[in-house]
């Protein structure tokens, strides 16, 4: 049985990372962790005509890749955990579709890989599944339609605003097997909202929800940044991540020093990319796990990690309507045995 | 430990029902469950100056009552479940955010409510929650507006178009206590895809879908519908539901006869309350589980019961850009000790 402190599960079954993969697009591939991604598609509409349809098939690709990688058929998987940014999670329901495998769906926003990471551990736990796969997805046209302008209307951005990636990462996760990688806890996150109104600053909106979740963690284990060897946030940028260093030292006391890094401000050159605060979307933090976070673990970089991916829980009708931004964060903690 | 057979899960603890309730509409409070609902708001609009906070408050109205029923406090509660059909599930980020509780947000469409009680049960299951509420909500006019024609224009309906349900659903589920009511099994669908395309024809999407999980869950556990007391679909409707007992029979040679219900069905009066082919959304199977099954359950009439909660995984978008309607449900067996 698993066990819990305070908020925090403490899994008992040590659900292992048995293989993982990452499939993401041209500007992606051209940033820093461009040699670690498993598939560089350059050609961002995956030959579809529309850029839903194209998202749905990087979401396929990491899901192909990784089950490819781990060994195992199709039929030897219990269920796919999967969400998405776009309306409906049609990036999840038409990308998973031909697996036709049991599908369960959720909502996170950009929180989503660590969300799927969570229900996945949890199946795992009740002893009634053997192989799962987590998975996420976001595309940088799909989501800019959805949620911004038009790209035809070349609409300035401000220098909060975020990148959204286009990729997708995808875990299996097991019961037995693998090289050694588990999720040793988790921790799901509560809503934190304080006021942000602004939608091209979702950084300032998720940071307080790291905070929280960070802290509370913390709290619960007993345990200090400097015990794990990094704290990845998953996409709070350069602003978010300011910010979620400036609360945790002044409300909270603990400075998060050197170990904290965020997916968002990894995945691209802000010198030379153009992206303004740093990637986003859920397909940001679903990417880097899924490629230099797990590798890094793999290889014994890093043995124990804290993964907190955030999301922002509005819509443009939300915002449209005055409603400020809802934040939460959810937690993995991945250890090396 | 839970257990496998096939793709349905056995609990080993039985997750108890402590406590329910529903939060509906006025068109809802006037068909034939009104007097098994909880609370009737006839003010669709809850004071609101939109559908969508309107309709957050119908899932906070449920929530509560279901909270205040189970005697718990809040802070008892490990955790909330819940999705609903509104773009980046706004009705529950914005619903449950006073609770102040770790959220773990799902989408299934209009299967959300047995989604959302298949993930409670499993955290259960796990042994590290305690209590744990599922729930969700759907608003005929957030529905209207977001999916089809906004309610000024005064659009045509037809005959085989269903009224979303204004209402919520929530179920305080816990690892101790109650009356008896509990989790048995349950089972997580796989997404169908007959090639429907006509989204103002969701009974037909989701028919196929529901064929299949109880198809599936029949055949591993070795039962026939004659061992129930009641199966009850989420919201197929009226053609929805001919085309299940029609599929059922044909393809799998199972006669559902009397034992089958469905909730769409069950929540107006077809004859004069002018819905076409029956209620949907999330809210009617989340609000007529929580109201005439459940305290159905809970007085006896019946002991031993399937639902199946139906969703159509399509957006819009996706049927602007010619993609059918792929179909899920999930099923939850609750029996009486």
């Amino acid at each position: 049985m698993a066990t819990r402190r305070g908020k925090t599960i403490i899994t008992e079954l040590k659900p292992k990372v048995i293989a993982f993969a990452s499939a993401v697009g041209k500007k992606e591939g051209q940033g820093p962790l461009s040699k670690e991604f498993d598939e560089i598609y350059e050609d961002t509409t995956m030959g579809e005509d529309s850029w839903e349809k194209a998202e749905s098939l990087y979401l396929k690709a990491a899901i192909s890749k990784a089950l490819a990688k781990s060994g195992l058929s199709k039929s030897d998987i219990d269920i796919i955990c999967s969400g998405d940014l776009l309306n409906q999670c049609i990036g999840s329901s038409f990308g998973i579709r031909d697996f036709q495998l049991p599908f369960c769906g959720v909502y996170g926003a950009c929180s989503t890989m660590a969300l799927s990471l969570c229900m996945t551990s949890l199946m795992i736990e009740t002893g009634a599944f053997t192989n799962c796969i987590a998975a996420t997805s976001s595309h940088f046209c799909s989501a800019e339609k959805q949620f911004r302008k038009p790209l035809e209307y070349g609409g300035q951005r401000p220098p909060t605003a975020q990148w959204t990636v286009t990729g997708s990462g995808a875990v299996v996760l097991s019961k037995d097997g693998g090289r050694g990688v588990y999720i040793d806890k988790i921790h799901l996150g509560t809503i934190q909202d304080l006021g942000i109104l602004d939608s091209n600053n979702m950084g300032a909106a998720m940071a307080p929800a790291a905070k929280k979740t960070i802290a509370d963690f913390l709290s619960d284990t007993g345990t200090k940044p400097s015990d794990y060897d990094a704290i990845f946030t998953g996409d709070l940028g350069s602003v978010g991540s300011e910010l979620l260093c400036e609360l945790m030292l002044k409300e909270e006391g603990i400075d998060l020093g050197t170990v904290h890094k965020d997916c968002g401000l990894m995945i691209y050159d802000r010198e030379t990319q153009d992206v303004h605060a740093g990637g986003s979307g859920c397909g940001c933090s679903g990417s880097v796990l899924c490629s230099h976070i797990l590798s890094g673990m793999h290889k014994g970089k890093y043995r124990n990690i804290l993964f907190i991916a955030t999301g922002a829980l509005m819509s443009t009708v939300s915002s449209l309507q005055g409603q400020t931004i809802p934040g939460i964060a959810h937690l993995v903690n991945f250890r090396k045995g």
